[in-house]
Formats: structure tokens, sequence, C-alpha cells
């Protein structure tokens, strides 16, 4: 960073022989959380979903930029967003070179992260092929199943703290994912529903997939709280997951293993990409007849 | 750009050796512009603020993402926004590479901007040194004008919809600002008032200027619609202008009025830079008692 905040812009200057990586997400008051949230956890997802994306694409975080909508400025609720956001921020040496704060009648969050990357080595949606593995990291399901708890304002158990958790401060597995760029052939995050992203993924690379939901990663404490079909459910459709799916090479296979065990990761093998088009669901063999029909975030029933 | 739209993130390729101008602006619907306002022209001012600030940084524009909040999603709205989106970003050569786009209560606009520069040919607020000349590109006070046109409905005649245009699509002096670098040893771009900006200037500088009020560029539309004694006072308060204040030894006086004819662009000495703090008005020699009240955008008094 050459010069930081305060002038007409940051001036920052970039590594030789990178490529740059830029992403931007917005989130929005009663859209993707619920009013009333902890300020600090709306400012570590807003920058957890950024870096999300920034691992998808196995880049490293650089510079991150801010701009703030508030419907009034309280110093408090200030305070503890500010922690929020630099406490995700320094998680991955991430720096805040610049921002706009802004009045409005609703708080709006747009945050954007300019990450780097060795030339080439960028992992995309479109690089799967025929015959790869189709891994997912963590467990996933949890962040809709402790959206669920979040709005029937239950809190019952650790169980229930560990999914609300989940949702509240997602984990954005950068440094994996940028260490996995060597051994996979494409990634996606998982914000949109395990099933409707890893359909996107396919759609760029022109293939299929088959899972079996046995395969899917479920935390004990999802299926503690929701039980096994709910669990699964949750897992296939429930978004906000911002873990990370990605296919590789069977070559790959034991690289994987050791990366994950390196990071101390859940990384699961839950199917293989296949000739065809779009995501198959299997059960003990059998063809789900799943429907896709589509994560929603808290508050999209406003449309 | 190596990888646009449509993954988790953009990819691009910086070119060797520069440094990077990062910068991010907020509208918001009610408060940096009038309900109602031309789609188009909501876009391109949307891009201008943003280049300004790519511009008060002498910096040559790159890439651009957009977070767009929206109410609702109406086709007729979205076609003329993308229109003068681009419309905006052609003329600077900018690449839209990335966005988000979210359900909100009211409109919301983030453009973030990234430009490069060679190393160490920034502009930056605090370069000014005692006995530099202050100078501002353009005219002064048009859009303050022209957003009080908005705001009483009325556009009578030609005076009134230069005005009106002034406020709706703002020129950022991207190209002359960038070859301005060699020249001058500060600038800043004009959003919330030429006082209060050069004030701004001044304190990152840690010195002092007066300028004498007759030499404010006035356009003959501004003079004509308000009077000489409104002009004089919209030209110092009000914001919006999006013009360029800068500071340059006077050795450079010569070359600036060279590129001010090569870029036919009206460049006018307001003043001095001397020692002290703050901004002194003069008028026919007497310092006014100019007090800055500093500029509201429209919707301000929501606060």
């Amino acid at each position: 960073v050459v010069l930081g905040i305060g002038d007409d812009g940051a001036i920052v200057r970039p590594a030789a022989d990178r490529e740059l990586v830029i992403v931007i997400d917005t989130l929005v008051e009663g859209v993707h959380f619920p009013p009333g949230m902890d300020p600090a956890d709306i400012a570590y997802r807003a920058v957890a979903v950024n870096l999300s994306d920034i691992a998808a694409m196995a880049s490293r975080p650089r510079w991150m930029t801010l701009a703030l909508t508030l419907a009034e400025a309280d110093a408090d609720w200030l305070e503890g967003f500010s922690g929020g956001l630099f406490e995700a921020a320094e998680e991955h040496n991430l720096v805040l070179i610049g921002g706009d704060t802004t009045r409005g009648s609703e708080i709006v969050i747009t945050v954007q992260v300019t990450g780097d990357v060795l030339p080439g080595c960028a992992l995309r949606r479109s690089g799967a092929r025929v015959g790869d593995d189709l891994y997912v990291t963590g467990t996933v399901g949890d962040a809709a199943a402790g959206l669920a708890l979040w709005l029937a304002e239950s809190a019952q158990d650790e169980n229930e703290h560990y999914l609300r958790r989940r949702f509240a401060r997602p984990t954005a597995r950068v440094a994996f994912a940028s260490a996995l760029a060597a051994h996979a052939s494409a990634a996606i995050d998982l914000s949109d529903g395990l099933y409707a992203d890893i359909d996107k993924l396919l759609m760029a690379s022109r293939c299929s997939a088959s899972i079996d939901v046995g395969n899917l990663p479920l935390s004990a404490a999802l299926t503690a709280v929701r039980g096994d079909e709910s669990a699964i459910d949750l897992a296939l459709r429930g978004g906000d997951d911002y873990e990370i799916a990605f296919t590789a090479p069977r070559s790959s296979a034991a690289a994987i293993a050791e990366l994950a065990d390196a990071h101390a990761l859940r990384v699961t093998r839950i199917g293989a990409v296949t000739s065809g088009h779009g995501l198959r669901c299997l059960r003990e063999g059998q063809t789900l007849p799943f429907v896709n029909a589509g994560y929603r975030h808290f508050g999209d029933h406003h449309a």
C-alpha cells in the first residue's frame, strides 16, 4: 500500500508478474441478513463472502474497499461493525484502503476485494473435465439451518449456537483454496446452495456430474438439530455456506488429501464429473427426483 | 482483461511497473440524486464521480465493478441505466469486469474503479507548496444551480438545460489531469464544493491559500440564471461540480496553459498558496467573511 485512506483514491503497488482478481459483493439488511444482527457479525460476513469469492479463484486477498450506506450513524454500531471488519480482514492479511459512507434508508454494505494470483493459476468455473472427481470443503447446510434458527429466535443448545455461528461468521477457505490451484481443475464458492452452484460450475464447464447424497458432508450439529432428511435437503439447497466446491483429476486425489490434512480441513469427494449436462443426485444408486427450487436468501420473498 | 463477468471474480493483467489507484463511490437515490432522474443520467453520473476521483489522482482508468441495489427490476429502467453506464465507460476506455445486483428498498449504486499510474506519478492532496499557483478546471457552481432547477422542476431555456445537464452529466477531467501529473504539485476533485474541497487539499498540504472570488470561472449560463452574487456563492459552496482543483509551481504556468489549450479546456488560476492554514477568499483585495457551511447533497436534510 503506497497511499491508504484519506485522498481521492488509494495507491497500491501490485507484485510483479501477477494477475489481479477483483470481486465485489453487497449485503442488504433484511435481504442477506436479518435486521438486528450484531454489527460485528454483519461486517465479518460482508468481508467473508468476498473472501470466499477470492478463494474460489485461488487468489490471495490483498486490498479491500468498503461502501457503507446507513440509515443513521450510531457510534456503538459503527464500533462493532469496525471490529468485525478488521477481524475478518486481519485473518487474511487484507488491508482496508478506502471507502465511502453514505446515508440511506437501510443498511447496504458493499465490499470490494482485489487479490492477486500467478498468471494463469486462477481457478475458474469452466475447467472441469469428464472423469474429474467432485469435492466440497467443510460441511454444507449449516448456514441455512443457522439462519432458520436466527429467524425463529432459537438458541437452545450448543448445536444451535454452532449453526447460528456458521451463518453469522462464514469461514472463507482462502489458504486451502490458494494451495489447491495446482491440483484442481475448476472451483466455485457455495453461496446459493450446493446444487445450484455446482450446476453453474458444470454449465460453465459443459459437463454433467453425479453425486451420492449419502456422501454429503454434514455436521453433527446439523443432523442433531434437523434430522437426516432435512439435513440432506439443506445441504443440497441451503445457501450461505461459503464452502468451496471443486473438481480435480483423479491423479490429484492423494495431493488433495494431503492438502486437506495440512490445513486441518474436512474435504469430501462427493461425486464425479461425467459427460452431458446438469447435476444428478443419487441415493443408494437411485436418481433422486430433485427439483432445484433455488435458495432464497432471507427476505427474497420481498420480490 | 483476462476473464470478465461470469465467474466468482474477474481476472485482469496489470501493465508492468505501474501502481494501481483504487476508488469507490456510492450514490443513493434521494440523497445524491433526486428520485425519478433518468436512469441513463444516474448511471453516467455514478461512473463519472468515480472517474473524477481517478482524474484527481492523475491516473488512467482501467477496470470497473458495479454493485447495484434496486427496489424492483424494471427492464426499461435497467436498459436506460446500462446505456448511461457504458456511455460513460466507453468515453474513457473503462471496462466493466464484474458486478452484483441485489434487492433493497431504494436505489443504491456503488461503482468501484481501478486505474493505473506510473510509480510515484499519482497526484495527491498533500503536495502543495508555498508559492504555488492554485487552479481550477472548467467552471464552478453550475451543478448546484442545475440541481436546484431539477428540484424546482424548471427547464425554461437553454441556460437552464445547460445547468441541469452539468448536474446530471458531470465531465470527469481524466485526460487533462493525467497529462497534468508532470506539472502539478497537488490535486483534488470538487465534489463537496470548491471552498470545502480546496480546504481539504490545504489541510493535507499544511498550507494556506487565498483566492480572489473575481477570478472564479463562472459559466455564462450560471450568471444569466442566478445573477453574479448567487453565482459566486454557488461557485464557492455548491458541490457536485467534479472539476479538478490543483496547485502547481509558477514555473509550470506555461506548460499548464499549453495543456489546457491542447485539451480545449478552460483552466483558471484562481489564487496562490501561502503559509498558514485554511483558505481565504478575497474580493477586490478585501477578505470576505466567508463561512463555510459546507455543501449539502440533495436529501442530506434527512439527517
